[in-house]
Order: structure tokens, then C-alpha cells, then sequence
């Protein structure tokens, strides 16, 4: 495995940084001065790629001069390699053009962070063994959990990329259609069963027209961020039949500000489980496609510290974003530049490792003791809840930074 | 009602034409010479919009000089409202500015279309009274035939806007997973169970940030076309449970190629029909927001006359665009100008104002005859499908141009 790799950029040399030269993340940043601009994180300090392409230390045909990474992202994989390797050099340790780059740095602490990318149409899918067991168990039956097409299809809908919104980004507890069991009809009031789920989401940035391999769509993606995928409870259960979950999912969908590349994750590429039955050829995977990434989350009323509700692994999943997105295109479905998948919620083996409330509440019938004394079935309005995640290394670590949000109560309509 | 109005283009003076000058519609056209552009159909016509702006006939801070009909949206109803009377003003029996304005039209003969809209996000919804009847009746139960939901909220879904084309793009016929009733393991392959879908679509001209009234949902309405949401089946019936239609719904789904002002269509308002169960206030229609537009859908095997499988018309809708529109907001779901919102395939109370051939076949039991002396259960490879709709006034009609396509076989990979 590969080891640290040491900067110039002293805080980067750490093992407790998310951020050492072997990450290179790639986001979009402002400053009191400066307005929303492509950066690469770097230990405590983000680098101004814009400046740095300005400056002539690289060039690539302007697309690093936009306020996103979608238009570098359409170069393609090798110039996805060529920048990568280029900023390697210029911030490793003993690199000539430091004191010139040091110009360019900006402090984490003083920057303020956008969306890392324009994100054309959004996919989640459900590709969770756990997860899709312990929902199945909850709202089926335990003896049928999953779906009789779950081990044959990475199960996905179609999301609203309108409504990803970066880490920091305060969202609002939805208004929707509640039916309480035993009524005879709805009423349109605040979701009482809101809800988190602690997912990964992988970053399409080469466009396709018709159906793509296994391996083709891992060529594909160019990274990948941790994801919250909010989720109303109540709203959805009334809903999703039989056209699936709309307005439930549609609040709001988290994403962490930094894109981890493919490129940083290679030491960390693990296989998908056997299959407990055989998959179609094109879903195949030819080498390991997933990794090895340990995921947490953490709830902290407001005003209070947090709690860590659960650890899992990107490991866990039993279908990869590769496999998801051959399958997105078997169809023919056109992808494009800044698609965004969803992992589906990551669940473990054990109940310390369920990445919703859902599952670790067990449909609220067991709350969730928090360190403060309080406990949770779902989310309270001032909750904070933050995703993190990393790829532990030998004296490092690849990690995605935090992804976070505050659940503030529903807008009362004038 | 509305009489014809006159035009100094004399092909538009008649009741037969799609285009009177009381209609207007916009569309992206090229020519041998230029480029995709604006422009707006009369008669046998279109008028060079973007050449018109440039001339100095109208000023909409260029928004008329974009390949798509995107940034003069998002200039709003006031904006909209202009256009549209500057229009009304120049194509006019004896306006002054006909001898110059002669030289900015194109034989419709002579120009190719193109999308005459960037789609940001497409999203199908499920909102006939009878197509949701005959459906639930086929695959549930007659007598539970609605989920228990319908009848309070517009069910709906998120396709996928990369795969919206415009009419007279060519559709192959995709592969997918197929489960045979009785067998064991899927398959994969050619769908034998593709499938048309008759709908409107309805194209958001402003965007929003929070929840919308009914009246400020049809106020964000620019305008409306023939939708034609190519389905597949037997994909769909394998892959639907737990979170609704993906890859079934993903190949393509065809626009007719004129944007026909909600402007134009004001004439033709009419009511949803009366309500079996009250609607939730949020729900509630302070004025008529559906609209009179006669549809029907014609099938041409390969080489042959076609024959109209259907007729039906939008007033069969249970609910409205805007009625969708304020629904998909509800959550607080972010809509953006170009979104798109398929109403549903659009059934009538006869068997012969079925929109879809799953209707029309009975899933395949009861072949539907062809003028041809042929029969259809779902579609053949070479079969031409192809939606047509107007808005009948006195002496004319509001047109939407053919929404047309052909069904390609399977692509063989190599």
C-alpha cells in the first residue's frame, strides 16, 4: 500500500489530515474578496486552481478558469491524470514553484465552499444487502425482505438534482401528504418522520449515448462525495405506490464539498460480495470496483455535542457505481457530465452499523439513546447531522472532509 | 370565443393550418446554411426570431440570439406577455413591416427542428382518471383498481431529461432484464412489450425555491406539447417494486417541436372534473387550468399507411398541469426554468380514447386491427408513431406539429 506522500504544505504531512498530497480533492471556493472558484484541498489549505492555471503553471483549454469541475470533467480521463500529476509535483515537498504557489493558498478556516459541481440529473439507488433486508423486514415481511428483483437489479429511481445542495446548507423540515394508519384520508401538515441516510454518492463525468460495459462506467466516473439523502418517512409510505418515492426525497439531498477522485481511492479498491446468485453478464464486474471506505454519522441536538449513531463501510454494498451505472444505461439512457448516483443508504451487519433512523430506531419502535441524555426515533428541528468519511492508508488518510446539515423547522406559510 | 386572426402570411389564414398567427408557437429551426436558432411557426412557415431580435424589430436582451427558448423564459410572464404582442403586431394582416420581416421566413418544408427547449429536469406523472383505472384493472384488481392515493395526490415519478428528443428522432427499441412469468432467473434482451404513451407535457418557464400555489404553479407554466413517454413493459413489470419505473422509462421520450404558449391556449381553458373525494386545500384550483386539446395517435407499419389507434383529449385529466406543478413543489423541491411534466397517458371513458397499446391490447390479450389488414399487441420494429393535438376555435386551430418516431430493432452489440 501506498505511503504518505509528504508537501510542502505542512499540515498535509499528518496522518489525521483528510487532506495529505495523496488526496488532491477537487472544490469550488470563495473568499471575502474572491467570488465561487475551482480549488484543491491541500491540509489545512485550499489551492486556487483557477489562479494557478492564470498564473500558466498548467492549462487546460480554460475549463479550470469556470466556477465548476463539469467543463474539465468532459476532458476526459487523461487529462483527469495530467492535472492530478501536475499538482502533485508542484505541492510535494521540495517543489521550486512553492514560494510562488504559496501566494495561491487560501486557509480552509477562511474559505467558503460551493458546490463542487453542477449536478445534471441525479440517480439513487439501493444497493445495500442490510439496508434492503431491514427495510423489507420492517414493511414486508422478514421471511421475503427483499424484493424478488433485488439480487438480479442494482434497484434505482430517478431522483431531483435540483434539490442537491452542498454541505452547511440548512434544510427545512417538508410539509407533505400524512396518513395515519386507520384514517380515512390524508392531511398535508410537517413530515414527523424525517429521517437521514448516510450514502456515497459517485460522480459521472464522461457523457455516454447508449448501453456501456461494467468496465466502461467505471472509465467513467471521475469521483465521489458522501451523501445525505434526507428522506421524509410518513411522506413516502403514503406515496410510493405504485410509482415510487417523489415528493419524500425531494427536500433536500446533501452532498460532502470536496470530490475525492477515483484516481486518490485506487490504493483502496476492494471486490463486491459473492453474488448469491449469478448476475447477468453485463453486470459482471471485471476487477474490484468498490472501496474500502469507513463511513460514520453523527447527530447533535442543538446546542449540544453529538453522538455518533453509526459506522459502516463502503464495503458493505453488493452492487458497485460502476454496476449501477452499466445498468443505468442499459436502456440506452443517455448519461452526461455531472450525473450524480447515490449509493443507497450503506447499512451494515450489526445494528451499530444502520445508516438511517429508520433502520436504527427500527421504524421508531426502539429510540436511539444519544450521549446527551436525549433520545431519537427521528430528526428534531436544530439537529445537526454530519457525514464523515475516509480511506485509512498507511500514515494517511483519504478523507471526503464533512458532509453536514441543520434541520430547521417547517416555514409557516403566511 | 377567439375568431381567426389574419395574417399577411396568407398559408396561416386558413382553419386547417396548426399555425394561425392566433397560435405563435416557438421552435428551434436550422437551415442548410445556419445554425439551430429561434424562430416561431406561421402558417407553412417560421419566422427567423433571432434574425427579427437582431434586425431590431424587438429587444429581449438577447436572450432571442441562444440556440433554445431557456433564457427568454426565464425573463418571466411580463416579458412572455410582450413577445407575444410584438408578434401578433408584425405578422398581422397589413403590418408595415411585412416586406422586410419576407425575407426571415423559411418554408417549414425547408427547416429542420430541433429541441426547442434545454429540459432540466423531466418529470412523468400519472394523472388520468381512466388510464390509471385500466392500468390498476389489468395488473391489481378491477375493483381496487386505484391505489388508495390517487385519488388525493397527482402520483407522479422523475424520469430522465437526457433522453427527452424532439419529434422525428429515430428510437431503438432497448434491451433490458425480462422475467417470464413461471421462470426462475431473468433474461436479458430485446423488450417484446415497447410501448407508446399519449400525454401533454407541460415546460416550467420560472423557476422556485420553496412551495407554490396552484395559481402561482399555472403562472410558471410557459406553455405546452405532445408527449409521447415510450414505455417498456416487460422491463417495467420486473423492475418497478419497491421504487417504481427506471430503465423502462429511460430509452426515450419524444416532444413535438413547437412550444405552444399557455398565451395561446387561454381560449381553450376548461375544468378538471368534479372531485370524488375533497382535494386538500393545497390541491384546490381557484379557476379552470385544464385545457380543450382533441389528441389522437397514429401507428404506420414500415412502409405502410398508418392507422389512428386512438382519440382522446386533455380534459379527461384528473388533474391540471398547475395542480402537478404545485404538488411537485409541496416538499420544497426546487424547480428550474425548462423543467418538463408529462401529465400521464391520457385515456378516455371508450375503448378507442385509449392512450396507450398495454389499454388498447388489453396487455397484449385483444390485438388491435390496422387499416393494413395487420395487428398489433405492443410495437414492431419499423412501426411509425405519431401524436397530433389541437385546440379547435372558431374558423381555426391551435396546433402542436407532429410529435413522431420510429422504432429501430434492437442495436446487435459487437
Amino acid at each position: 500500500m501506498t505511503k504518505l506522500l509528504r508537501s510542502w504544505v505542512v499540515s498535509a504531512n499528518t496522518a489525521e489530515t483528510d487532506f495529505p498530497l495523496n488526496n488532491l480533492p477537487y472544490g469550488v471556493f470563495s473568499t471575502e474578496n474572491d467570488g465561487p472558484r475551482c480549488g484543491v484541498a491541500i491540509g489545512d489549505f485550499v489551492l486556487d486552481v483557477q489562479a494557478s492555471e492564470k498564473a500558466g503553471f498548467f492549462d487546460f483549454d480554460g475549463t479550470l478558469q469556470a466556477p465548476n469541475w463539469n467543463a474539465f470533467m468532459a476532458l476526459g480521463p487523461e487529462r483527469w491524470a495530467q492535472l492530478r500529476a501536475r499538482l502533485s509535483e508542484l505541492l510535494a515537498e521540495g517543489s521550486p514553484d512553492r514560494s510562488i504557489l504559496g501566494a495561491f493558498l487560501t486557509a480552509q478556516a477562511d474559505a467558503t465552499l460551493h458546490m463542487p459541481f453542477q449536478v445534471s440529473e441525479y440517480t439513487d439507488f439501493y444497493s445495500s444487502r442490510h439496508h434492503a433486508f431491514n427495510v423489507g423486514s420492517l414493511f414486508r415481511d422478514p421471511e421475503n425482505a427483499l424484493s424478488p428483483n433485488w439480487l438480479h437489479i442494482p434497484i434505482g429511481y430517478n431522483g431531483r438534482a435540483s434539490s442537491v445542495v452542498v454541505s452547511g446548507t440548512d434544510i427545512r423540515r417538508p410539509n407533505g401528504q400524512l396518513k395515519a394508519p386507520g384514517s380515512d384520508a390524508p392531511v398535508f401538515g410537517p413530515s414527523q418522520r424525517f429521517d437521514l441516510e448516510l450514502e456515497m454518492g459517485a460522480i459521472v463525468g464522461q457523457a455516454s449515448e447508449g448501453p456501456v460495459s461494467v468496465q466502461q462506467a467505471d472509465d467513467m466516473i471521475f469521483g465521489y462525495v458522501l451523501l445525505n439523502d434526507w428522506s421524509a418517512r410518513d411522506i413516502q409510505a403514503w406515496e410510493y405506490q405504485p410509482l415510487g418515492p417523489f415528493q419524500s426525497k425531494a427536500t433536500a439531498t446533501t452532498i460532502s464539498p470536496w470530490i475525492v477522485t477515483k484516481a486518490a481511492l485506487e490504493p483502496f479498491r476492494t471486490a463486491t460480495p459473492s453474488r448469491e446468485v449469478p448476475l447477468l453478464p453485463y453486470l459482471q464486474e471485471p476487477g474490484p470496483m468498490l472501496f474500502d471506505i469507513d463511513l460514520d454519522v453523527a447527530l447533535a441536538p442543538e446546542g449540544r455535542v453529538e453522538t455518533v449513531l453509526a459506522r459502516t463501510n463502503y464495503n458493505e454494498m453488493y452492487y458497485s457505481a460502476a454496476q449501477q451505472l452499466a445498468h443505468h444505461t442499459s436502456s440506452g439512457c443517455p448519461m452526461q457530465v455531472g450525473d450524480l448516483l447515490g449509493s443507497g443508504t450503506i447499512s451494515g451487519p450489526e445494528p451499530g452499523n444502520r445508516g438511517s433512523l429508520l433502520e436504527l430506531s427500527w421504524a421508531g419502535q426502539q429510540p436511539v439513546q444519544l450521549d446527551t441524555g436525549e433520545e431519537r426515533t427521528f430528526l428534531e428541528d436544530g439537529d445537526t447531522l454530519t457525514l464523515r468519511g475516509a480511506a485509512q492508508g498507511e500514515g494517511y488518510r483519504i478523507g471526503f472532509g464533512e458532509c453536514t446539515g441543520t434541520l430547521l423547522p417547517t416555514e409557516v406559510s403566511s
